[in-house]
């Protein structure tokens, strides 16, 4: 990850990085409300942006939270993936459109209004909103903006919308990689879902590759679960995440390639999601081996990333490997598998830490296992963007099985504290 | 729970009101030690203690952690639980002997020194240590102390124990039950697993009652099951837990009286725990009913009082119903349940706060639920014991079955953090 000298070099980067597809035009407006409820409060900003195919497209796929309490935009974002077209994407931050009274009225009240400047009907768009939950989304202020956002529309880079979906992200997060001739763009937000109500992710996906519906639907389930869902920053999950990919069919390419390449682009996406936690002081990716099964090596990695006490050991650069042990040994019992203690290995950094069922640690080793976690802090730069992208490197055989799995998470910091309780909705 | 005015006045009270039901002596002593590896340093200081019933009994049971890493102390236990008799628990603080070299013949070391004194071998002990983990026990230095404990030993109370497992708990925790004519005393350490490296909880459950060894082992994990494992702080289950309960046979009792009186022990003990935990700013106790079975109705529970997102809500006191909400449909949808929303009702302190699909929150209602919060926010007295014993209620209808569960939670504070990432083994 490189650094920026200055919030302009960064902006410029990342605008021309963030090259959209060809056949895609995408813009972003802005507006202010005031809440009903608190009227008498100053207004409030937001960011509405838009993504659309230059033709309707059939060739596009979504993956939707599990939250069985979604809103409003997932609900009717399933609707839409049963229909045979799909006209663009129309998103909102500040509002996550909840639980809150008239919410599908609403949804539906502003993709009608900008569908009369781009064609279909309501039904025909993704509302993707992310924001506060249950508070009611302001549908005339933002049709009143509408016509804005119509005309921001252009053809050179997806980045204004990057950063109109950002709530309290401290970057745009842009990924791009060429399949061959075709070329996949992707944006992502979410701050880990640490954010105090706004706990959602999006990450819009767009190419102009000639890849079909059917071919999206079976790849894009299969990169995400390898990647956005291999992520935890707090095991929260949110109510409205959505992955959506747009393809607009005007160069060849091989679907091999094309897959390898959407998992690159939606790797870095979900390693800058974890990465731009605010209460991020460390990434931890963790390896997984010897599981079972897949399913188990996952379920490994996720319990051990997100005990608190691992957590807040790596943030305190502490090579604590009895709290490592304590949340192996957990998920095994948790799980009714049986751990031979002697198989397990346990690897931090350059450090093999845990052999044979015994501890391998001196003051030396762990010494020089603290530099080595006070080396992969992360600290912001100027622009909010990490100054580097090293992460903190777990490995870990159960020996149990040969299935494996990576996930990537963050440690527990004061700040993730201070996001989540000082901050009232 | 009252509140003490000093250190000497809480110690008298509690050295009163930790009578030792009959045929049952107790005890503690001190020691210091310095780790091989760490032989420069300081000398670290270890508490011993010890309880006996006056003859050997078969009348006893134990339930141990699930953690697939256990201590040597754990093993030890699952061996003696399957002899004839016991003659007492020997514990540590300090060091918990789990994946530490030599382990299992440094507990059986002293355990044997202590059975010089107190009759039968050392396989008649159990082993109860604390503290942690990795590190080799000091067998020699603990064994050089035994005589001291030895002579400790005491037929009035069992506070000194109490005082001596405490690694960094607040206070000594002991709760009594009358059972008929029978006593039921009880102790327990662990400041909720928050410790750093000592995530252990203990508990030492004592009665003259004349209840068989059967009987025990029926009645003794049911009341686990409903009070100590209904407990989180952090989600994360200790290498080391164990439930030990002790019965000299003494006085009749009728069976269910003793379960009641049992679990209100282990009750009070766990809710002891919960309170004690040093970042616990808030207990929590949450009530989920309408659940498809009790199974689902614990798991929801404690999927809502882990969530690190509603913990800081509560810890910065803030009402904030959308993370309840969020933790819910997070639940619901990695278990596979169907959730009809519009049944789900919320009910935060006094007010309902979410029904019929939608939130019912307005702005007086959000200050009086903040205020709420604040007036539930636990302080420490002078004698570290928290001046009241008022929980956040939460109830939460899942309008999907009939089975119910209550669960008792911790929020997550920056003590939380303080505590478990400025700490280095």
């Amino acid at each position: 990850m490189e650094t920026f000298s200055s919030k302009q070099q960064y902006h410029e980067t990342l605008f021309k990085r963030s090259v959209l597809p060809e056949g895609f035009r995408a813009g972003a407006a802005s507006l202010t409300f005031r809440p009903g409820e608190k009227s008498s409060a100053d207004p409030y900003k937001m960011n509405i942006s838009a993504i659309v195919p230059d033709k309707p497209t059939k060739a596009f796929g979504a993956v939707f939270t599990r939250n069985e309490f979604p809103g409003i935009p997932v609900i009717l974002g399933r609707e839409l993936a049963a229909r045979e077209y799909c006209r663009g994407i129309v998103s909102n931050n500040r509002i996550a459109n909840v639980c809150a009274s008239g919410g599908r009225e609403k949804a539906l009240k502003v993709l009608g209004a900008f569908s009369e400047y781009n064609g279909g009907s309501a039904e025909d768009y993704f509302a993707a909103s992310t924001g506060v939950i249950g508070w009611e989304l302001p549908a005339d202020d933002i049709c009143a903006a509408v016509p804005d956002l119509a005309k921001s529309l252009q053809p050179d880079s997806i980045f204004p919308v990057a950063q109109a979906i950002m709530t309290t992200d401290n970057f745009a997060k842009v990924r791009s990689a060429q399949a061959g001739d075709s070329l996949i763009t992707g944006t992502a937000k979410g701050a880990g879902m640490i954010e105090p109500d706004m706990a959602t992710m999006f990450s819009f996906l767009l190419s102009d590759a000639d890849i079909s519906r059917e071919q999206i639907r079976k790849i894009l389930p299969a990169v995400v679960s390898e990647t956005f869902n291999r992520i935890s920053v707090d095991s929260d999950q949110s109510t409205s995440d959505m992955v959506i990919c747009l393809v607009s069919g005007r160069k060849k390419t091989d679907i091999r390639l094309f897959e390898e390449k959407l998992f690159e682009v939606c790797s870095g996406l979900a390693e800058d999601i974890v990465r731009n936690g605010e209460g991020t002081a460390h990434v931890i990716r963790l390896a997984v081996s010897g599981a079972p099964d897949k399913e188990l090596a996952v379920s490994a990695g996720k319990s051990i990333i997100n005990s608190p006490l691992v957590k807040t050991a790596v943030f305190g650069n502490d090579p604590n490997v009895g709290r490592i042990v304590m949340a192996i040994g957990d998920w095994a019992g948790k799980n009714g598998i049986k751990l031979d203690t002697a198989k397990v290995i346990i690897q931090l950094g350059p450090e093999t830490v845990f052999r044979n069922g015994v501890f391998h640690l001196d003051n030396n080793k762990e010494k020089q296992l603290s530099q080595y976690l006070r080396g992969r802090m992360l600290t912001a730069g100027p622009t909010g963007f990490p100054e580097h992208d090293q992460n903190v490197e777990l490995k870990i055989e159960l020996g149990s099985g040969s299935a494996e799995a990576a996930v990537i998470g963050s440690d527990l910091s004061y700040e993730y504290v201070r996001e989540n309780a000082e901050y009232t909705s």
